[in-house]
């Protein structure tokens, strides 16, 4: 290893593909409390590997119930994808920097350089290999903002999958561009709810007009999963294996720092359903459980979802139709819907199970902001970094910027880490919100996360 | 150098910050017969430099008229920027090769790799950086589809510069996205027939309704840069000035062709007003001058806009509103007014001077495409290679997929190089059309053609 002095250091590192992880980093296999296992809603047991095999690939089952396994194989196949588009970069935010005249060193790894616009693609890659492995004909997903079922599209594409996403009907209408990427890669998509499945046409029926929801879309993908030959239901986030497949972001970033003796002492990701800060963290985390090293970690949320800062450790439903397994988690409860916000991705009621249990034990800290303050971060970044960043991304550009304005005050030259999840070219009507001074923010008050907290399902053991 | 077997080249070659180049490459040094210089349409003599001054900045005059400099060195200022997008990769389309079955061994360099989507940034901060040296206030521009126009964007807010742009009102409302990005970066952008010029409210006058045009936008801008002090006005393509910035693109794929022993044979590129393929061709052209080694060129063009296939080779105007100076060119005469074609940035009735005397020597070939087929080889090339395309970069690679396709007839492993110049997030409407099914293709007749010409301006030595 050589260790380079800090003028070495370039603009961007770039690893050799022969540096690509050959193995997925399971955090699990380090945590002595282990995330809470889903439960059967209708039994609040553990679910069984049998129980689950209906709505998902028999390998990726496999892989949500490992806690013990500590590294786990990428597939060539896999991996040959990957080589397409990573490793990605690891950025030294020279420009930052110097526009914010702090004596913090300020890194970015950047996710967003492939065609899906964000890191979903490290799982939707994965996923559809396993479904392909299985002999399945296809898979079904839901998407909201579009990052998720726009990775799966392609992996698909790439493996020729069937591909059947259904997509909230507001944002297949808002983001018709999104739609069409899909599409062109072969995708069929779905404006949800739709009268192409019984839970739809019933929730048709029930809300005439409906707009649709992320809960509802999701409903539709399992039934559709579950009710055709050779297809099963993926999920972009929150599941213990979408976290272990987007290890590969922190195992890169972590060989990377280490090639030019890089230490962060702050790492920083945003946070929805935990897909990017799990992913990014987890071998550092690693080194943190393992006692080797210490690290500060901070998930940064939207004001107006605060799953961490104000949510409630506890069972709930992954999704608002109630037909997803219970997960222990930071939530809001199932029912709470969080206002307008453009950071799409971000706008989950609850969080991974692994975070949440890192969170719970104190491991890693977390903290809100409002859209505008975003926003400012985001405009601010750009016009010195030269990316245009996603509003999701931007969250934890706004946490790096504030970090780095505090090392301003004191001296400290802190090495500050952040995930740059994925570049804002679909997010263009919120960035135009922002330029003609029309956003507005949201934080909800205590009685509107009340009403959100009674949607949680109370049972024995599941209380406050 | 190490040559390396043809097993060990990976996917993507990325040089490393050290080995971007230091100087652009001027090919003009190296050709017997110089294109010919810009004339004053008043007197038909060659632009003088004082004639240039109010409206170019004056180290771009320079180079503009410099056809003996062989090197001309990249300011560090600029280096420094480049280094946030480039080197760019060179990669090797492992994937596509393998779906099309052929023996041909299939390169492209990418320039999507930036905020702005295109090559276009490579210029862009090159004209600001002299700009800003002059101690200029900001430049001024016209934009189409608006890569152009973001890339200019982009390096004025890194620089500090002032930055006005005129874009042509049609794609204003269309493309309400991409002007969206240029104000993120602090641009003004302004719809382009507008009452801030004394032109715009002549149009406007003349014709209630219009939804303007690219010429109209040139008009507008240079009356900007010259009634306003501190201002000038700067063009993203066929001037001498852009073809050296560009061959950025052709130096760094040589020099990552030579790491690894690779001598392409067939070179392709899209071409609009010529600054990607001029660029990207650069070098090794230059060998070719030198009589050092021998490639092919091959200039793909839209087969509704058929500059070098079908047009005159004679001094036009760059614009259709007769502003600009006389460049000796293939033209389809400055009237000519293409069908809607998606491929924004191919829809130029001219060409770089430097390129059409290239042409004119029977140097390069070219040959067009219709639109339709430039979609299926887009869809076949996101498909398998993860990277959804421009439609103008999509010329190239349909060029691309037809010389590898005959390489399977013949059993001939050729090496093909194209330039992949840009992404097509902002092209969707385009993309929608053909997933529909709704897209058409347009040829014009000889009638079409023979009108166009008449627009061409009859001189002495402007004889057909």
């Amino acid at each position: 290893m050589t260790v380079k002095t800090a003028k070495e250091i370039p603009y961007k590192i770039y690893l050799s593909e022969n540096e690509l992880p050959k193995y997925y980093y399971n955090v699990r296999a380090d945590m002595k409390v282990k995330p809470a296992p889903l439960l059967n809603p209708a039994t609040h047991e553990p679910l069984t590997k049998e129980q689950m095999e209906p709505i998902f690939c028999s390998e990726l089952i496999d892989q949500e119930l490992d806690n013990d396994t500590q590294y786990i194989e990428i597939p060539e196949e896999v991996r040959d994808f990957y080589k397409m588009y990573r490793p990605s970069p690891l950025v030294r935010a020279y420009c930052l920097e110097k526009k914010l005249d702090t004596p913090a060193k300020i890194y970015y790894k950047f996710e967003g350089n492939n065609t899906s616009g964000s890191h979903k693609l490290n799982s939707a890659i994965a996923q559809a290999y396993y479904a392909k492995k299985q002999g399945l004909k296809g898979v079904t997903t839901e998407t909201g903002a579009g990052q998720w079922g726009t990775a799966l599209s392609m992996a698909c594409a790439y493996l020729g999958l069937d591909c059947k996403v259904y997509m909230v009907k507001v944002s297949y209408e808002q983001k018709p561009f999104r739609r069409e990427v899909m599409r062109t890669y072969g995708a069929s998509v779905t404006p949800s709810p739709s009268d192409t499945t019984a839970v739809g046409r019933r929730i048709l029926e029930a809300h005439p007009g409906t707009t649709g929801s992320l809960g509802c879309a999701i409903s539709e993908a399992v039934e559709v999963a579950t009710s055709n030959d050779g297809y099963r239901y993926v999920l972009g986030s929150v599941l213990n294996q979408v976290l272990l497949h987007q290890s590969i972001i922190g195992e890169e970033t972590m060989t990377a720092m280490d090639k030019y003796g890089i230490k962060p002492d702050l790492i920083i990701g945003c946070a929805g359903g935990g897909s990017n800060l799990g992913g990014l963290i987890a071998p550092f985390m690693g080194k943190k459980l393992r006692g080797e090293e210490d690290y500060r970690f901070i998930a940064v949320e939207p004001a107006s979802c605060p799953s961490f800062t104000r949510g409630k450790y506890m069972y709930d439903f992954c999704d608002t139709g109630m037909v997803c397994p219970l997960a222990k988690m930071y939530t809001l409860g199932h029912d709470f819907i969080p206002s307008p916000n453009h950071a799409g991705g971000l706008r989950f009621h609850g969080m991974s199970p692994i975070l949440s249990e890192l969170y719970h034990q104190g491991l890693m800290e977390a903290r809100s902001y409002e859209q505008t303050s975003v926003f400012e971060a985001a405009e601010y970044f750009a016009r010195c970094e030269g990316i245009l960043p996603a509003p999701e991304s931007s969250h934890a550009i706004r946490a790096a910027i504030d970090e780095a304005l505090k090392c301003k005050e004191t001296g400290e030259e802190k090495t500050i880490l952040f995930g740059l999840t994925g570049t804002g070219y679909f997010d263009l009507t919120a960035y135009r919100q922002y330029n003609d001074h029309t956003m507005t923010d949201y934080i909800p008050t205590d009685e509107d996360l009340a009403k959100g907290f009674e949607s949680i399902p109370k049972f024995p053991g599941n209380e406050l």
